[in-house]
C-alpha cells in the first residue's frame, strides 16, 4: 500500500466500531453499518452529489438509484473512469463471488444487477471471477464440490442479464491451469507483497494455511488486463471493480501492487450490504434459511418470510403506531423497498406515510412482498432459460467485444 | 510432517554444523560437508552395503558407481521402491531444476545422468520440472528471461541422453497454466501446510514474499501422479525422487503432505555436491566461472581450469610429496575422478599411487583433464543435436509409456 492508504487503514478499530472483513460483517447498531465510518477507516471516498452530477453529464443517464440512494456508496478513482470515458477510451469492469453450495439470495444479486447496469451504459466487457480455490481453503469442502457450486453459481449469475457477447466467467480451479498469463501475473503480485503486509490486511496468522496466505494474489490479477490476454491482447486496459464494501481489502493491496508493477490502479465502486430479514445489524446470510430471501424462493416463501421475519419498525400496538408512527431507519421492509423499487416518488410517499402512523406493519410488508415477488419471478423466468449449453459459451476461452 | 520427522528436522545446528538449504551450501571442513551428520540432522537413511545387494539382486545389475562410491549417499524409503519393482509393480521418476542464466555445469550433471541410468535399469517415466517460477520470486529476474533459462537448460538435460518416449519437461510458468490438476494438486498441498511449517522447514520470515512461502507446494505437487493426468490417467502412482541432498526440505513436507491426502510418500536418493574447483568446503557454482567446469568448455579451458585452480592435496614440493605423499581427502582432481572414472581399479591404483608418493599433483590433474574432457565432448556433440523442435517434443503435454 501507499502509505497514505496504510496509515488510513491501520486506524485502530475500537470495539464500538462495525467488523467489516472479507469473512465477516456484524453492525453494532440496529441501524445497520455505519458506511460513512467505514470510509474514513478504508480510506476510500464517498459518493457523493458532485460524483452523480459528474456521472449524469458524461454519460447522459440518469443516475441508478443504487447510486441515488447511497446504496452503492464509496467509491475510489471513479473520477478518472468517467474521465476515460468522456475521452472515448476503453476500461473493462471486474467482479466475482466466493460460491456457496445454498442458492444465491437477493442480497447477492445487487453488485451484478449494478454490474449490468454499469456494462449498459458504458458498454464495457466484464469479467466475472468464481473463487472456488478460496472455498477450498476457507472451508472443509472438496475441489470436485467447489467447482460444482461455482457452475450452479455461474447460472445464477448469468440470470442477472448477462449478455455471452461481451461478458466472460470463469473459475479458478479451472482457469488459472488454462491460461499461464493468469498464473504469471499471480506471481507478479506475489513478489510485490509480504507476509507482513497480508497479515495487516487480512489478520492472517502464522498458524493460517499457505494456500490463504497466498489467494489475495488470485482476487488481484483478474485487475490487470494482461492476466486475459485472449480478450485484451496483451494491451493495458483499465478496470473498474463493483463489489460490496467488504472485498475492498483485496483491492487496496491491489492498488498498491498496481503502482509497483506500473499498471493503471483498479478503480473501485462499493456496495452497502442487503441487511438480514432479521434486522440491519447483520448482512443477509445464505448459511441462515430464516435470515435470507433466496432466488429460488417461491411467492408463498417471500411472503411467509417477510410477514414472519422482517424486523419491523412499526410500534407494538396499532393505536401507538398511529400515534408516534414507525421507524425507517430500521424497518427492514422499508430497507427492501429502498433496493428494489425504482420509483422515487413513490418510495417518498411510503416513508412519508409509514413515519406518519398512516401506513401499518402489514401493509409495509405487502408494499415489499408485492415490490420483490415479481422481480425474483422475472428472475427465475430468465434463470430456467440459463441451461449447462448457455453457461459453457460465457465459460469459453474467447474473444469477447471490447 | 510426522512428529518424529519434525524432531529429527529440528535437531539444533551448531555453528560447527555445514550449512545445506536449498539457496546455500557451504562446508566446514576441508574435506568437504560431514554426509553422515546431515543424514541425522536429516533424519534419512544411510545408502549402505544392503541396501546396494538388495538392489543388484532385485535389478540384476551392477549399482552404478555412484552408489558404490557413496556420491548417492542418503535415501528414504528406496526400499519400498524395489519392492515395488519387485512385485512387477509401476513408479515413476521426478526430478527437476531451478533453471540459470549461466551455462550448466558438470556438478548439475550428477542427478540427472543417475536419474537416466535409474530409467534404463526400472524402464520407467521420468517427470522434470523446471521452476523458473521460483528464479522469479528469488532473484532480480523477469518472467519471459526465466522461462528462456528454462528452454536453454531443458536443452541441456536433454543432451544427458533422454528420451521423448518416456520423459515429460516442464517449466512451471508455462505448464501451471495448462494444466488444471496441478494446480489442484498445489491448492491440496497448500491446505495442508501452515505459515508455521514453512517458516520452520525453510526458514522464511514475515518480511518474505508470499510467492515465496507458497513455492513449496510447487515443487511438491509432480510427486503426485494425479498431478499430471495426461500420463498417469488419474491413477495414483508412487514416486522416487532423485536429487541433491539440498532438496530434501521440500521432500519431507511432501512426504508429511503426501500421508494426510493418503496418497503414497515419494521416496526419495539424495545425491553429495560435487566440489568446487577451489575446494571442497563448497559445491561447484554456476555464478563463479573460475570454480567451475561448465558443459560448453573447450578442452583447452577444462585443462587450464583444473590446472590453475583444482585444489591440490599434494605436497608443497617434489621431495616432500615424494617423501608424505598426497591427500586424496582433499585433492579436488581426486574428488573429481571418484565422480566420473568408472573403473574402480583403474581408481583405486590412482588413490594408492597418489598417497604414496608415486604419482605428482600435476600427473593426477592430467589424469582428471583427460577423464572429464571427452566426457565433455561427447555431451557436447548430443548437445548440438538438441534443436528447439526436439525440445519441444519434450514439453508437449501428451501420454508417454509408463
Amino acid at each position: 500500500m501507499t502509505e497514505l492508504e496504510e496509515q488510513v487503514a491501520n486506524i485502530s478499530v475500537t470495539e464500538d466500531d462495525d467488523f467489516v472483513d472479507p469473512w465477516n460483517v456484524a453492525g453494532k447498531s440496529q441501524t445497520g453499518i455505519d458506511y460513512d465510518k467505514l470510509i474514513k477507516r478504508f480510506g476510500s471516498q464517498k459518493i457523493d452529489d458532485d460524483l452523480i452530477d459528474r456521472f449524469e453529464k458524461v454519460t447522459g443517464q440518469r443516475a441508478h438509484h443504487f447510486l441515488r440512494r447511497g446504496i452503492f456508496f464509496s467509491h475510489r478513482d471513479f473520477h478518472t473512469v468517467l474521465n476515460l470515458h468522456e475521452a472515448g477510451k476503453k476500461f473493462y469492469l471486474y467482479t466475482g463471488r466466493g460460491p456457496s453450495s445454498e442458492s444465491m439470495h437477493i442480497g447477492h444479486l445487487i453488485p451484478f444487477i449494478f454490474t449490468k447496469w454499469l456494462q449498459d451504459v458504458f458498454k464495457v466487457p466484464l469479467i466475472i471471477q468464481l473463487t472456488d480455490d478460496e472455498k477450498v481453503m476457507w472451508k472443509d469442502i472438496k475441489i470436485e464440490d467447489a467447482r460444482q457450486m461455482a457452475f450452479n453459481n455461474a447460472k445464477d449469475i448469468i440470470a442477472v442479464g448477462f449478455d455471452t457477447s461481451n461478458t466472460f466467467i470463469f473459475n479458478d480451479l479451472d482457469f488459472i491451469g488454462q491460461c499461464p498469463a493468469f498464473y504469471q501475473n499471480m506471481l507478479r503480485v506475489q513478489k510485490c507483497v509480504t507476509f507482513n503486509q497480508v497479515k495487516g490486511i487480512f489478520g492472517f496468522g502464522d498458524s493460517d494455511v499457505i494456500g490463504k496466505i497466498t489467494f489475495p494474489s488470485i482476487e488481484a490479477a483478474p485487475a490487470f488486463s494482461t492476466s486475459l490476454p485472449f480478450i485484451f491482447e496483451n494491451k493495458v486496459v483499465p478496470c473498474l471493480i463493483p463489489c460490496a464494501i467488504d472485498q475492498d481489502p483485496y483491492f487496496r493491496m491491489t492498488r498498491d501492487v498496481a503502482a509497483r508493477l506500473k499498471m493503471p490502479k483498479p478503480a473501485l465502486l462499493h456496495a452497502s450490504f442487503l441487511p438480514a430479514l432479521q434486522g440491519a445489524q447483520h448482512k443477509m446470510s445464505a448459511s441462515d434459511p430464516n435470515a435470507s430471501i433466496f432466488l429460488n424462493d417461491t411467492p408463498k416463501q417471500i411472503k411467509n418470510k417477510i410477514n414472519k421475519y422482517a424486523f419491523s419498525g412499526g410500534q407494538a400496538t396499532v393505536e401507538e403506531h398511529r400515534e408516534k408512527g414507525g421507524n425507517t431507519d430500521v424497518d427492514i421492509s422499508y430497507k427492501y423497498l429502498t433496493f428494489f423499487l425504482e420509483d422515487d416518488e413513490r418510495l417518498a410517499e411510503i416513508k412519508k406515510s409509514y413515519e406518519s402512523g398512516e401506513l401499518l406493519t402489514g401493509e409495509l410488508k405487502k408494499l415489499a412482498i408485492d415490490t420483490i415477488t415479481p422481480i425474483i419471478q422475472d428472475y427465475q423466468a430468465r434463470r430456467a432459460l440459463v441451461t449447462d449449453d448457455v453457461m459453457k459459451q460465457f465459460f469459453a476461452i474467447r474473444k469477447i467485444d471490447v
